[in-house]
């Protein structure tokens, strides 16, 4: 009988445009140690892998611990992602990403498995099992940050589609006539609620002379705003990011029917950083909005929730893919 | 060892709000028999009930059988489906079908198994089965009509979801602002493509003064007017037809967008009687606009299909639906 591994801990890295996190869980998935380097794309491929190394070898080092006692790492990246192959086919927001070979460059300069998956469906997956505790069949997750992702649990398992694709549900079209997507359609969800499109409308209406707390807290160029930013100016009393926060929160609420009446989960899950900024402030509005949208009969039962993992989603959940794949 | 069953035939039904048909199928599924009657929904479920079962009983006697060589019956039913307790949780167009036991109440009345589910997962299992040869993992069935339904199938099966609504396509909301729904909702994809959004845009133009030859074949008032009188129209050069039907195949293209990038499928497929009427004149405007929009890399490979089952979809994979129980 062979010796039982001693290597229990698996790390969960959450690779993004921006900014790469990882973190390094024992078998309840508990975080013990994280770390955050920026990815710096612009500088290619290799760079950005070499920086995920350094990123997982830092937060092994965080909680004490060596790569000996790291059985595997799992991956969540911004793209199609092909999990068999252990590659990104293409990532629109890393330059140069295109049939990389991340699982196999990764093991060559680690020395220990690594799996990899979309960051959507990864973020789903870390929610599903860390906080439903694996219970509902069917889950969608909405990740609203910068841009919205999704990611679809279906049977108990994370899916993806024929071309690793499923989920692209920030480029469901909503406003067939709506403001410009930076894919080129109009109305695409993510054109209409994202803090792209939230921070948009917020300058739009200050040109335009509405009255806002955000200029004397950020300058009249609103210059470095953030999520957190308008939740400050909301519970100061500002009416007009009031009024731009629950149009948002009606959009996903829209968002939210289409996919329940597409899908038909058991839980929606919100997550991403204007969820986690503005959850207080949008989950009423989005759960009446999807309920008075979708069809009779289709929202029974269904629940609507903000994730608690927030920004550890992504991690928690890489560690669940590479704990699947070791155990 | 047990005797080889003699009951070699297999029933499909396709229970409809105005019409029931049924079809009796040898082991290839080709159909041997068929009947229809009126549904008569107005005279409540009881009714309803019998007249599936003098339905089939017609199908059977029309291909020189009789019940005694039919295995089982499949039933494809307008609502939300529990395919396992073999009820019909709720219907829309059948009054009065909440929670009705068919599959126990029509064993009763004729001594073989039946089995039930939604009318478009049936309608896509058909097709994928019939058509396809079983072998895309990922199907989207779309199929557009006096609405608009769909059926998925997942992982080689169809999928109903949570509350057995998955694939409730017809009330996905694709603009915001668009025309009134039955729903209620606004721009629901049914309200823009399904054959009465068409039929009330051609009305509204020839209110307004818009020229067209459906008034010279069917009157001022457009009585009785039918998908087939949109395509002979459009054949004699009618171009205010012509240029409502190809706005109509851009809301379908986006629709398949929309889905593409959400399910992922490797096959969509188009039925229903607006597409078997006009497909010629709508597939390549459809397939056109779906790629421009859907995102890179979610389209790679993807088949957006007319069926050719047409109306017989329905009882084919009522069909499918009752061998795969049986045998």
């Amino acid at each position: 009988m062979p010796e039982p591994s001693k290597a229990e801990y698996v790390v969960g890295v959450d690779l993004g445009g921006t900014k790469i996190l990882a973190g390094i869980f024992n078998t309840s998935y508990d975080s013990i140690g994280t770390a955050k380097v920026s990815t710096k794309a612009q500088r290619g491929v290799v760079t950005v892998i070499s920086r995920i190394e350094r990123c997982i070898r830092d937060a092994v080092d965080e909680a004490d611990l060596n790569m000996k006692q790291v059985a595997g790492v799992g991956i969540g990246a911004p793209g199609a992602v092909d999990f068999g192959a252990g590659t990104v086919i293409f990532a629109p927001n890393l330059t140069g990403w295109k049939d990389v070979s991340l699982k196999k460059e990764l093991e060559k300069q680690l020395g220990v498995p690594v799996f990899v998956e979309n960051d959507a469906n990864i973020a789903v997956l870390g929610v599903h099992v860390a906080e439903l505790k694996a219970k509902p069949k069917h889950v969608v997750g909405i990740f609203v940050g910068t841009g919205i992702g999704g990611g679809l649990i279906i049977n108990g398992e994370p899916y993806s589609g024929f071309n690793h694709t499923a989920g692209e549900i920030g480029h469901m079209v909503i406003d067939i006539n709506g403001p410009k997507c930076g894919c080129g359609n109009r109305g695409c969800f993510e054109a209409l609620a994202s803090r792209t499109a939230i921070f948009q409308r917020i300058k739009a209406g200050v040109k335009d002379g509405e009255k806002t707390l955000l200029t004397d807290m950020l300058g009249p160029s609103l210059e470095d705003m953030r999520s957190g930013d308008l939740r400050k100016a909301i519970r100061r009393g500002d009416k007009f990011v009031s009024k731009i926060i629950e149009q948002t929160a009606e959009y996903i609420g829209i968002g939210v029917s289409n996919l329940v009446n597409i899908v038909g989960p058991e839980v929606v899950v919100l997550g991403g950083g204007v969820m986690e900024a503005l959850s207080d402030e949008m989950m009423s509005v989005i759960t009446k909005t999807a309920k008075d949208h979708a069809m009779p009969g289709t929202m029974k039962g269904v629940e609507i929730v903000a994730s608690k993992l927030g920004d550890n989603a992504g991690i928690t959940g890489a560690a669940v893919l590479a704990r699947r794949q070791v155990k």
